[in-house]
This record gives C-alpha cells, structure tokens and sequence, in this order.
C-alpha cells in the first residue's frame, strides 16, 4: 500500500529533507556564533533571522503539503525549492533590522501565496468532480505546472 | 487514487487553509507595528502574542489531522475551526501580560484536549478492530459529531 | 479505506500524541514559573528551554512522519520516543546558557540525523522500485529495526 502513497509525495518528503538540512544550517550557524562571546549584535543578529525563519516554517510546510496532496506534487515541490532559495537569501541577507523588509522575505510572500492558490484550485476541482463529476485536473495540473515557473521571474 | 485521499482530508485542509489566513494576518500586524517606531510597548505585545500563537501552531496542526485521520474530519476540522476562532480572540484581547491567564488561552487548551481525545479514541477503535475485529467506528463518530458541539459552550 | 491508512501510522500518531503531551507539560511549567514573580532568572531559564524545544519541535514532526511514510513507521516510531526522552532531559538539565551544549542536544540531533537517513533510504528504494522494478523493502526494514536499536548506546 504505502509504495503507491510514496509515488504521490516523494518530491515533497526530498523539499521537507532539504529543508531540514537548511535548518540544522541555520541552528549551527547560530550555535557558532553563540559561542563567540566577544560579538553580540552578530549573534542578536543570526538569531532573529533563524527565529523567523523557524516562525514561519510551520506555515510553510502545511501549506506545501496541501498543495501536493490536494493537486499535484510537482508545482509544489517546485514552489517549495524556491521558498527555501528565498529563505537562504534572507537569512544570508538579514542585517538586524526588526522590520522584515528585505526582498527575501516579499519573495516568500508570493510562493506561499501560490501554494495556497494551489490548494484552493485543488479544492475547488474535487468539490466540482464530487457534485458535478466534471474533472479538470489535468488542465489544472497544466496550467499550475507552467504558472509555477513564473514564479522565477524575480 | 489522490481523489480518495482528498475526499478524507479537505476539510482538514480547508481549516489549515483558514489558519494560514490567520498567521499571515498575525504577521502583517507585527510588521505594522514594527515600522511604527514610536509606540514600543504595543510592539512589544503585538509580538508575544504572535509568538505565543505561533508556538502553539505547530502542536495544534498536529493534533488536529491525527485525529482527522484517525476518526473522523468533520468533527476535527470544527474543532479547529472553534480553536482559530479562540486564537483570534486571544490575539486581539491580549494585554500584554507574560502570564497567559486570558479566557482565549484556556479555551484553546479545550479544544485541544478534545483533539487528543479524538486520537486516543480513534486508535482504540482501530485496535480493537485488528485484534477482536469488532468496530464501533459509526457509534463513534456519532459520539464525536455530538459531542464536538459542546464546545460552543462558553 | 482510512483504517488501512491507520494501520501504517498508528504508532506514529500515538509518538505525536505523547509529544503534544510533554509540549503541555512545557507549557505548564513557562505558566506556573511566569506567575511567580520573585523568581525572574528562573523564568528565563525556563522560557528559553521551551523556545529551544519548540524551535525545533516542526523538524522533528516532518522528519519523523516522512521517515515513517517512505520506509517503516516502527523504527520511526522509536527514534521518536527516545528523541522525547532526550528532549525532557534537555529541558529538566537546561541550566541558563545560551549557548545549547548540553548532552540532550546532541543526543537530538543523532536521532535526527538517523530519521533523515531512514527517509534518503526510502526514497531510493522507491526509486530503485520504480525504475529497476529491484525491492529490497524487506531487508531495508530489517536493517533499520536493528540500527535503531543503536541509538539506545548514551
């Protein structure tokens, strides 16, 4: 039974992984500078951007999880790859001001954005093939597959 | 085979959907409060309270699908629905005292006590199914669907 | 159809359960602590304890729910209850510092390290299944039971 479930989700079991690695990244990063006593703000610093990254890795996980359960996996996986460029780019780019204006953080917006709009899409299509028995998934997955590559564009 | 998954989880997912909603409003109030420069304390409170929902996020999202899972969706996902209405008030009438003694915060402690008692119920029901082979899975979910109710109570 | 879903993730849902469960007994001793107001270095103590768990609390769930989707839940399952063990230990041995260099934060990470691997090894074998149609399921889920009882070494 579970080899057909892990056909539907292995793209999004390998982003969770790196995701993952990215935050033992980012706890080691701040471990080291925790260690070095001689230099406060960097560690202020290291350790507001790993707390907002973690604050919204939650969000981003069930989001991206419903979205390649609800429709398809690939555009999900795809979308998730690019949060967590994003979130790499934030993280290296944070310079400590509370305020969470950097570009990183706007371009985790818009993926996560999409992932719900994923979600909602993949909703809406199971309600119409369940009372209507219309089925549009494979122009929806279309569609979402090449809508996710816009998602490049920065 | 995706379409019979969905059909178990969508309203877990609609309700996860609903939660994102919710933090991404959460966030946006933080953030204004952060540019604000020139009110500190109500800064201050706007974010403990972020944190206090968002640490409790991920336990909740937890809770809620195993017991979706496990028993029943409609029932978890109006738990989950009562317990975002909670968080929001919670959010809104926090008054910026570390100790959580507001009725929002016992509330959520509620429905999660409820959430967990779906899980432990849903696993003794499949136990006994696998070892004595009789299922009480439809006079359970009609116990839940009542009594899922009483959390309107106040 | 969901109890046989169950059957493939019942010792998981109850791992998360108890999970949930030493989350509440966390968030009960950070309550009782803040109510005490004599007691301010104790607080921060015990608050920063429960930000570390909770930081790294989403991880563990990802890692130990993939682990127990791709490959075999009884190993995750275990490397799950001995990642609470170390984590109680953690947050009862916290002592104040900073910097997390107690042995319950290492012992974290080698369960976590460990999850990780049962998840690349799932994966591959998928793929292994899936395009030189070789499994080798059953030796991997030998393998695994057997190397999971390693991490009881301290």
């Amino acid at each position: 039974m579970l080899s057909i479930v892990v056909e539907h989700i292995f793209l999004l079991v390998i982003v969770t992984l790196i995701s993952v690695l990215q935050n033992a990244f980012f706890a080691t990063k701040v471990e080291r500078e925790g260690k070095e006593h001689n230099n406060k703000t960097a560690f202020e610093r290291v350790s507001c951007a790993n707390r907002n990254c973690m604050d919204s890795y939650p969000t981003f996980l069930a989001v991206m999880w419903c979205a390649g359960l609800c429709l398809n996996q690939a555009p999900a996986a795809f979308a998730g790859i690019i949060y967590l460029v994003a979130r790499q780019k934030y993280f290296v780019g944070y310079m400590g001001q509370t305020s969470q204006s950097t570009p990183g953080y706007l371009f985790g917006k818009r993926v996560l954005a999409f992932l719900i709009l994923m979600c909602i899409v993949g909703i809406f299509n199971f309600l119409l093939l369940r009372y209507f028995s219309s089925d549009y998934k494979d122009t929806l997955e279309m569609i979402t597959n090449a809508a996710s590559a816009l998602l490049l564009i920065p």
